[in-house]
């Protein structure tokens, strides 16, 4: 009997590169990983069906994929079985069964990103996992510009995808700042994001934060359309997938 | 002029193959990376001199080495120079002038090392910065256990290092352990340590936490001098070098 399992996974992306598996051999990524040793228990090609990609350096607390298996294993022992044999920076959270017409990336209505960034004296345990802004930011203009990216808007000019014929459209139903002691997280609740997107954002903010733009750049950005407009690419060890909502 | 300069370092043990530089090139160690730095501002060779080695995976807040330089550099311009170009994972956190006799190794009076233990369900953005026991540990036990290690001992049967002509006489001035949330974490402060003494003695109190064992062993083992007689040699990636102490 085949069942269909969806999976929540966490990865620490510092020594991937990347979610998705590459037609060369052997390059380290999670979906590597993963269907390696799905390969293993299964004896044959198993292919997982992630949200989305993360790239290079990403993290992830709450990635979801799905797998289709006709291994008699009880649900209850799956976990355990893979998290002994997963190498050490990926770790299954939690496992269910779900209904053969459900998919992880079609069906997913809602995904929330945060992104970190410290504002405190260099950390070598931290560098993997946040990103260190070595000079003052003024927060409080980032947390009113950041404002200006809830809604429905074409976001092109925050993204690297350029293709023409693509819908850019995406809406984001949060996007908020909160600042610790120095430890300054961006969070952004949406429908989806674009290739680049969320860094592209984050970029856009800090450079408003050091009083390189101000927060109209953003309704500049959404009405050009245009990639060169925006920030930097911020790096990617500070943002984290957080979670996937299903209906 | 030569000066000499004492420096605080603080390194992410997890991608190096230890502290001390080794006779084959391009072996990844923290002197290695520092060292080559200091030949490329000086353009010659610079030896550094730190208050002890530790082992590949060991991580440390408070390393201490010194070095001698004639370049006319600004002591609080250091600092600065020397982290832009280090690796991501070594931080030089303080930097002073010291006299000419000052030795890092030779002149240390005590460290301090802290061993990290989680209880708690695996977490993979911290597998490379404590050791996960995925099973109950009777802290209590441990605590009462950890009070034989305090005082002056022969340590030969908690080091790796059996070589008969050696001193193996070292003072533990402090040993406790500090539970928090189901983060255990060791502390012990001492004159000095026996290669692997730390972790050989946190893996005979995992053992003892375990019920594995009862706290008398630790006496056992002073008597026999006998490292079969202890524990297993604890996970590198637990320990930490926190702090070297200077009359």
């Amino acid at each position: 009997m085949i069942r269909r399992i969806k999976c929540i996974v966490e990865y620490d992306g510092s020594s991937f590169n990347g979610y998705q598996r590459q037609a060369q051999t052997h390059v380290r990524t999670v979906q590597y990983e993963i269907e390696r040793l799905f390969q293993k228990l299964h004896q044959k090609d198993i292919t997982i069906h992630s949200s989305g990609r993360t790239d290079t350096g990403v993290h992830a607390l709450g990635q979801v994929f799905h797998f289709d298996t006709d291994l008699p294993i009880p649900l209850e022992r799956w976990k355990d079985i893979l998290n002994r044999k997963l190498p050490f920076d990926i770790y299954i959270r939690q496992m269910e069964e779900v209904s053969k017409d459900f998919h992880s990336r079609f069906h997913a209505v809602c995904k929330e990103y945060h992104y970190h960034i410290s504002l405190n004296e260099y950390d070598p345990f931290k560098a993997r996992y946040c990103n260190f802004i070595n000079q003052p930011l003024d927060v409080n203009k980032m947390k009113h510009a950041i404002q200006y990216f809830i809604g429905t808007h074409d976001f092109t000019g925050f993204s690297s995808d350029q293709h023409p014929l693509k819908d850019k459209e995406r809406t984001i139903h949060d996007a908020k700042i909160v600042e610790d002691n120095g430890n300054v997280t961006i969070i952004f609740r949406g429908t989806g994001f674009l290739r680049y997107q969320v860094r592209i954002m984050v970029g856009t903010l800090i450079e408003i934060g050091m009083n390189k733009r101000d927060d109209t750049t953003i309704e500049t950005i959404f009405d050009t359309k245009n990639r060169s407009n925006a920030g930097y690419t911020a790096e990617p060890q500070g943002l984290y997938l957080m979670n996937v909502e299903y209906n």
